[in-house]
C-alpha cells in the first residue's frame, strides 16, 4: 500500500469515557491499561497544568511540511486532538498561532506533534494546549503529499484514527478506541485504590511493608544491615 | 587568518528597525526574510514572555572559558546583545548574575550563548533575559584567547558584528545588518497579512481552501475518501 | 564485592552547615569547593525557585525498577534527600505523588534521580521538589535487587551516603560530608566577595580591568583594535 | 489488553519472496513499497557487507531484561530473524555469543534489537549478523515478564509476527507479510529500472535532465545564473 | 536576500595546493590554519583510510529533498567535492549509488552531507568516498527549491563555493579558497616540525619537558608529589 | 580539597591477574564481578579486535586541554593504560599520533578518553589501541591545570589510580585493584561455565529450559499459547 489518503469519517469513542480518561491523567491511564501507549519523554507539554483527552485525528507528514495538517483541519470535529507524525525526524515549527486559531474555531482540543511548534507565547495567551518534541520558529512548506486518518507511529506509541489521546504535564498516552470503556473503568479503579494508599503513606506506613517488598528483596539476596561491614 | 582580535567599533543598524524586528517576533521575522538565520531549537529561552532584539556583539571563545565575554563588555553599547559561540561544544555556565550585572550597567539587552548560563533564579529576579543551550552551575576559567566582534557561526546561523539578534520564546533569529530596513518592512507586511488570515480562520474558513491546497494535494496523488477502502 | 545491601544507619553532617550550603546555591558552592561535585546539565529542576540541601540517602537501582526506593524510605530521616542512580540509562518515571507522600511523611526534603519523575503537576501542588533527567508517566516494576546507602555515581558526580546534596534551579552539586564545615565557610566567603564585585560592576567598572584580564589576554596574543584591518 | 503471551505458531511469507527482498537491499525495498517500514538510522549493522531477510519473531521486553529472548528461541524456525523492542529505552547488551549460538543452532538468520549486543568480536568470528542501537558489554537480568510474537513498534517502524525483516549496511526495513509478493515484484522492477538509469548516468547524462528537474526547479523560483549578482 | 539560485561558475584554488592539503590530513591542516574550519565530530567517514581534498560545490537544501544535488552535478568539474547543508536537521539518505555514479562520471572526488547516505556497501565497492552524519536507506523527494554555490554553514564550519574541503578518517575541515597557498605552506611546515618531534618522543623524551609544560603547570598551582598526602 | 596534583608513584595489581582479565574480555569480567565498572556504550573502540588490560594512570582534565596528558606520560610505566576524564563534556581530539608515539615509547598499552582522538588512520597503522567517545581532528590547548593519579569518574564508572582497565570491542570495564585476584578467578570460572553452556546450546537445548525460565515466566503471568486468541 503506497497511497496517500485523507479519510473524512472516522469512529470516535464515547465522550464520557474520553473525558474520564483525560481527568485521570496519563500516569494513571498508562498504568491502568497495562503500561502501554506512552509516546515517550521527548514529547513535552508546552504549557503547565493542562490535563485533557480527545479523539485522535492522525497525520502522517513528510519532514518540514505542514500541508497535511491543513487537510486534517477539514475533517476535525469538536473534541478531537490532532496528532502529527513525521516519516523522518523533523524540527520544523509547522504549527503556530494561525493553525491554532483554525483548530480552535473547529472545536479541536489540542495539537500533538513529534516535530516543533512556534508562536508559543501566543499559544499560551490563546489557551490552546500543545505537546511537541521541539519549539522552533522555523516554519514548514506545503510541497509534499501525506495522509490523514491512517494508523501512525507516534514517538514510541501506535495511534489509530479515533483512538483516545490523553495529555498532561507528564506527556502523551494513547488508548485504543475499542478499549475506551474498559480503560476508563481501570483508571477509576486505580484512582480509588491510590486514595487509600495515599492515606496509609501519609500515616508513615512504609511501601516496603505495604507491598511486601522487604521479604521479596531479601529473597533476591538484598541484605538489610545496620552499618556497613565487608 | 589565525589572529585573535577584539574590535572596539562596529556598525549598527537603525534603532527603529531593530525595535520593529524585536516586536515582530522570531517566527514572523524568520518567515519574512526568506526562512534564514534561525539558530536552532537547542537555543532555548530561560525565561517566559520576553521578546527583544539588539545589535550583535559577537564572541568566539574556547570551551570552558569566559575571559572573552569580559572583553566583550568593554566594547558594548546600550541596545547591544552579546552572542557567544564556542569553538567546540561546551556545557559550562560561564555567565551568571555578576556578568549580567555588568551587562545591565552598560545597557546591554540580552545574553545569548551556545553553552550554559547559571544563577538562573537571580537572572529572572533581575529581569535580565538569556538564551542558552544549557543551564549549568559550573563556572568557566579565563585562560585562553579568543575574539570579539568577528563573524561567528552561532548554532545553525551565521552572525556578523552588528547584525540584528531577534529573541523570544521561540528562539533566536539573526538578521544581517544590511537588510534591517527591508526585513523590518517584510515583518510588518507579514503581520498585516496574518491579521486578515486570522480573521478568516476564526470564521472557520479552511486553510486547505484559502491556500488552494486541496487541488494541489490531489495533483500530488492524495486521495480524499469518506472512509477507508483498500 | 557483588552484594546488594540496605544500610540503615549512616553519618550525616551538621544541620547548620547543610542549611548554609543550601542557601548559598549550587553555583556558589560548586565554585567555593574547587569546581567539584556537579551532577551535570541533564539533571533538571522540575519546579522553579527552590533552593535546598540535605543529607544523601543513596540508591543504586536496576533500570525500570523502583523497589529499592521503597527500601530507601525505610532508612530516611528528616532533612534527607534521596538520590537514585541507575546501573544503566533509564527513562522510567519510577517516582510520583505516592512516593512523594511517603517521603514527605518522613521529613525528606527532595528527590533526585537520573531517570524520570511523574505526576509532576501533583508534585508541584504538594510542594515536594524533584530534580530528574526526564519527566515520564511510565511507571517502574519492583522485580530486581539493588542497594541503599552505598557510594554511587550520580550523573558526573560521585555521592557517598551522608554527603550533602545541594539543589536549585541551576542543578545538583554534591559536597563530601567530611568537608561540610569548610565548604560552608568557602561559600560564605565567596558570597561576601561577590557582593563587593557586584557593586563595582553596577558602577560600570569592567571585569576586564578588575580581574587584570586585558593584559593577560594581550600576553596571549589577543589584539585590541579599533576597527578590523587585515 | 494487558496480558503477556508467547505465541508459538505464526504465519510466514513464502521463502522465495523473502530471499528476493533480502537480495534487493533495504534502500531498494524501502523505495519500492512506498517509503515505509524503515526502523531509523539509530539501528546500525554491527558487521560489514551482510544483506539478508527473514521472518520476524517479535519480542516485547522490559529494559535490562532478556528472559523473553530465551522464550523467543523456543518458537523460532529456520529462516527467522528475532526482533526485540523494549518498552522503554535500554542500553543493555542482553545478547551475546551464547544466545547467538542458540539461535544459529535453530537456523535463525539474524538478531535485531533497539538495545545493545555484546561479544561483538565473537559474533563476527561466528558469522552471526546483528543490528542494534548500541554495543555494550553490560548483560541483562531475567526478572520481568514480556511477550513473544505480538505486534511491536521497532524504532520508527511497526512489526507484526511473520513480517519480513530486511537488513543490510543501510539498516533495517520491515515489509508486511501480506505484501511480500507485491513488494518482491516492486523491488525487482526497481532494480531493473535502476540498471538503465545507472548506464545513462555513467554516460554523463544529468539527473537534472533525466528527471525533468531543471524546469520544475525554475517553476519553483530557482534561478540558474552564470555568476552571482545581487 | 531570499532568492534560490544555482551559480554555474565559481573560482577554484590551485590544484597543487588542494592536493597538498588533502595529503596533509585534516588534523594537520586544522592545526596549521589556526584551528578553524572543522565541521564537527558528527560528520563521519563512511569508509576507512581515504584522505582527500577538493573544491567545494555547495548545496543548501530543504530536509528530505535531494533535487538540488542533481542541480549541483550540472555545475561540477573534475576535482570538486559536493557539500550539502540542510536548512534544518535531516536524516534522509538522499545520496546513494546512482548519484555516486553520476558524480564519478563528472570527476567529482567525494560527497559530504549533514544528512545521510545510503547504498553504503555499493559506495564502498565503487570506491566513491562519502562523509555524512547518518547512514539511512530512506530516500528523499525532489519537491522544494534550494540553492547551489552559495555560502553555507556546514556542521560547525562555514563554506563558500570554491573553498577547499579536506576529508579523512578524522572528519572534514574547510580551508577558505583565498588562503590555499598559505594553508598548504602551514601544513607542510607543521608536518616537517612534527617529524622532528616524533623522533624525540620515540627516544623517550617527555612532552612535559619538550614543551616546557612542567614549570607552566607548577606556576598554575599543580603540585608534583611522589605519593598522595593530604 | 581543591588542589591539583600529579602523583608519581601508585600501586599496581599483579601482571598475571591483569593479563588474565584482559584475555577474558569485558563482557565476562563485567558479569564476573557483579555487573560493575562499565564505562558505558558511548566509549567506543577505534579499532577492531583488540582485547587488552592494563593499570590505570588517571587524568582529570579541563575540556579542550591536554596538558595533563603530557604530565601523565611522565609517571607511566610499561603495562599502564592512560584514562582521561574531563571535568565537563569535551569533543576535542587532544590525543593523536605524537602522544601515541610517546606512550608507546614508555610501554603504555592503550589510551582511553571521554573526549576524542585524532590521527586515527595513523594510530591504526601504528597499532596503538584507543577507546574514545568521539573522533575529531580538533586539537587541544595546554592552558589549564588538572590532576594525574587521583580518583576520577570515567563515563558511568569510577576509576582509582592502579585499577585494572579492561578494553575490547565491547567497551571499557574497570576492576578495583584490590579485587584483581578475585576478579581474575571469577572470570576464569565464568569462561569455564560458559564453555559447557555453549555446547548444550549448540546441541539445540533451550536456554528457556536450561535456566528454568519457562516456569518462572508462567509464574509471572506469561501465557504460552499456540496461536493468538483474545
Amino acid at each position: 500500500m503506497n497511497r496517500h489518503v485523507v479519510i473524512r469519517s472516522i469512529e470516535r469513542a464515547d465522550a464520557a469515557f474520553i473525558d474520564g480518561l483525560g481527568a485521570a491523567g496519563t500516569a494513571t491511564v498508562h498504568e491502568g491499561i497495562g503500561r502501554r501507549g506512552y509516546a515517550g519523554p521527548h514529547i513535552v507539554a508546552r504549557q503547565r497544568g493542562v490535563k485533557i483527552a480527545g479523539s485522535a485525528v492522525t497525520v502522517s507528514s513528510h519532514p518540514g511540511d505542514n500541508g497535511m495538517v491543513h487537510a486534517a483541519v477539514s475533517v476535525c470535529r469538536p473534541g478531537d486532538i490532532v496528532v502529527v507524525s513525521h516519516t523522518a525526524p523533523s524540527t520544523h515549527g509547522g504549527f503556530g498561532d494561525l493553525l491554532a486559531t483554525s483548530l480552535m474555531a473547529h472545536g479541536v482540543r489540542a495539537f500533538v506533534t513529534d516535530a516543533a511548534v512556534r508562536d508559543t507565547a501566543d499559544l499560551n495567551a490563546m489557551g490552546f494546549p500543545v505537546w511537541s518534541q521541539y519549539v522552533s520558529c522555523q516554519g514548514a512548506v506545503k510541497a509534499t503529499p501525506g495522509s490523514v486518518n491512517v494508523p501512525i507511529r507516534f514517538g514510541e506509541a501506535i495511534v489509530a484514527p479515533g483512538d483516545i489521546v490523553c495529555c498532561d504535564d507528564d506527556g502523551v498516552v494513547i488508548v485504543p478506541r475499542a478499549e475506551a470503556a474498559w480503560a476508563a473503568a481501570q483508571a477509576r479503579e486505580r484512582l480509588d485504590k491510590e486514595a487509600g494508599t495515599r492515606a496509609r503513606l501519609e500515616a508513615k506506613e512504609l511501601g516496603l511493608d505495604m507491598y511486601g517488598l522487604r521479604d521479596a528483596q531479601i529473597a533476591m539476596g538484598v541484605e538489610y544491615l545496620d552499618t556497613w561491614s565487608q
